[in-house]
């Protein structure tokens, strides 16, 4: 049997600031990253958000990011391991009682934006994160970029890890993701995006651009929350799933 | 047996703006109540601050202020008691995760500054601090001015509350503080100052600025940690109130 | 011959955040209040506004707010006259830097939500801001509700103002607004607000909820910039003022 | 005759918190670097810089840097040469409007932190903030590490620039500081510090880590506003500068 999860970001609105369509989207996706008020989201959005994904059955992420409004979280800032590991665990906290207040359980952690690419790639920043997390509560799941830093390091503290594939997203043959400034960079036809995926799940494995196979731990699929097609996309990628039979669940459910 | 609790605000440093000194005063205080990163505070400083109050075995308290830096927490902000509640919950969480990440438990949560000031008046406000409090977690103290609309609201619904008294304020008739734009308003001889509330403390009384008494529960005194007295008169009040032999302990060695 | 501007809030956006169709409505006001930074806006939102507003000959104006991103300005915050007076010249300032840097020349100053609330109230508070204004530059026009204390206090000082009026409030006897929290607070028939409007601006009045005549001065008019149906009002409006032969143009046009 | 200019960053406080010894620091500097609000300062410590600058009749400068307060500035945010533009646009119009309103001129713009060290490696940067200043006031001078990129660019785009040099950091034979993180970074003994600085303005030479002697231009030298030993130091070199027949001066009394 084949199983995965859909994570999809939301909670991003900010007071008057109004971001996403998480409402129609958690329909479709099994687990959501709820922004924490560093990147986006406020105490008020991150309370509705979480309440609405508990009455989805969704699967509630924290989802930290660098202190940058402004920039939405998407510009790396040069900060320490130990910055990171305090901003996760500040941001994790915050989440927590709100999903604690409204009678769920947390789920998982995934870093956004710009955190999440350098914990990918920064041993030293993953190992903080990866600490942040399991001292707040070693039962989360940390989520990451399949094959990156992050991972490795949560599965090195003890930590379960969701490996995290893109659909939409070309990759390298060592398993990295291709630069977005290069062309060929993203995937833009839906059926190739879901046959891509759809290997990645049943056979762990991707065509490189290079065109050489590559081994891939796919637990959870990206799906973007934001742009005019997010929702069409979701619902598109989610009867494909199907198809395949691929049983399409929050990670709670699967990763023990 | 008196008792009662010695309580200062702490953890009021931001990145290389340093405030209080919290090291010093830990050892004559029995409770800290540690600044969330809304009015003071930063991820770091919550961390180094728990840290500290944890080794020296001061009970830990949230300490959520307005989201106003500029203004300290001090200056009104014309919030609703639904965005009470969600700043509330938000600054106990994002404190909770440094208590839990170094091993400790939270004991209270005491609002700061104007939210404190409004909390004690207005009981829309207190109410949706309370519940905030409660839904968190039930086992938490709630801290406010003694006789103010906080401790009623937390008494109503079910929390353990701790009432609180100043020993360099004078009181009204009615069991109110003296505005700070009165004259009269401070007590500066330290000997009145230990005076009034080992008397608040043994006979839950305080003679008010009219000249008559007004029954009073003190539960913790406020002690200040910034000006330049500050640790001068910690260790003074904690020297009255030994040789008062009122046993000075923290929170939750006592309300139960 | 009668003549009259439209006003409209504009830069509102904050990094990926965006608010209000700018562009659509540049085209039916005469004056631009664009946002600093503060609830609202960013440098680089501000940059684009005022090139927009230079590309349609649109009067500017600073917009000055509380430091309230979350709340959009509309919280009142508790301030002194010096810090109304500080946080006033420093977003005018802001905003001229981008002006200049254009080509351009600012107009005038209006106080954003809550601020431009208590400055039509509180005497000290209009005075410290039309200080402000006047110290930064004495050409500028200050902007404030009609018969308020922010254009009584722009006046004494000897800087230009223009009264405001509102096509979709009814007004009270006394002149001031009726409460949003009021039956009966806004107009909601677009050509009730019309007449209401074009009657300001002709004879100087306006037949208050309480069916008095009360005399009004109206140099401007509020546009809302955000809403469904605020380009469509926009375009009404113009088209009914343009029908009453009343000219529509930027306050600098006629206020000498 | 040598002639040079003492530069020292101020204004640094920011609400409740408060940086440096400004008054004292004001009567040895000839030139004061104004945070703007970004990485430090606030509205109200902007205006009482600005007066404290002008009564001690010092050199006034805008001070942008990273909106960053957290991180004072320090840490390198990743952003867009057009970002760089707007936020120094933004933030020297900010100060302009208090220097303005205090009846002064703003002589110079210097970034701050990890502004300052891009802009002297990054030409891109660079640029956009040479043209930045250029586009508000093509009068500013433009201050910035002596042989970086900011200097050049200020120069190509037709601004008088001013060369910064430190006298307490050591220097490589290409003419750029060493690193801190390297061992001989810092030159602790004050009197080599002066030797250094008084060769620097009066043959335009350094002799490097390596022992080679280097050309540099000294219009300018940092002063550090905070740490401990700041205002012996400001005093020691300003005595040392004297005796050796050098004018301290500020930068607008010979840049021309």
């Amino acid at each position: 049997m084949h199983i995965v999860d859909l994570n999809c970001d939301m909670g991003e609105s900010f007071g008057a600031y109004k971001m996403g369509r998480d409402e129609e989207i958690l329909d479709y996706v099994t687990s959501a990253n709820i922004a924490c008020g560093f990147h986006a989201g406020d105490p008020s959005t991150m309370r509705k958000t979480v309440r609405l994904a508990l009455e989805k059955n969704v699967g509630i992420g924290a989802h930290p990011g660098f202190q940058d409004l402004l920039g939405f979280g998407r510009r790396n800032i040069d900060i320490t391991p130990q910055e990171a590991y305090d901003i996760v665990v500040y941001q994790i906290g915050a989440l927590y009682a709100f999903v604690k207040s409204e009678g769920g359980k947390l789920q998982h952690v995934k870093p956004h934006g710009a955190l999440y690419n350098i914990a990918a790639k920064n041993a030293a920043i993953a190992q903080a994160i990866a600490e942040a997390v399991y001292k707040v509560d070693p039962e989360l799941i940390l989520l990451g970029l399949a094959g990156g830093e992050l991972v490795k390091a949560g599965k090195k503290i003890g930590l379960k890890t969701a490996s995290e594939v893109f659909s939409d997203r070309t990759y390298q043959e060592d398993g990295s993701l291709t630069s977005r400034r290069e062309a060929n960079a993203l995937i833009k036809d839906h059926d190739v995006a879901c046959r891509q995926v759809i290997r990645m799940v049943k056979e762990g494995k991707v065509t490189s651009l290079q065109g050489k196979d590559v081994s891939i731990q796919a637990d959870t699929i990206c799906i973007h929350g934001d742009g005019e097609h997010a929702l069409d996309f979701a619902k598109y990628i989610r009867k494909a799933l199907k198809e395949a039979n691929i049983t399409v669940t929050k990670l709670s459910d699967f990763l023990k």
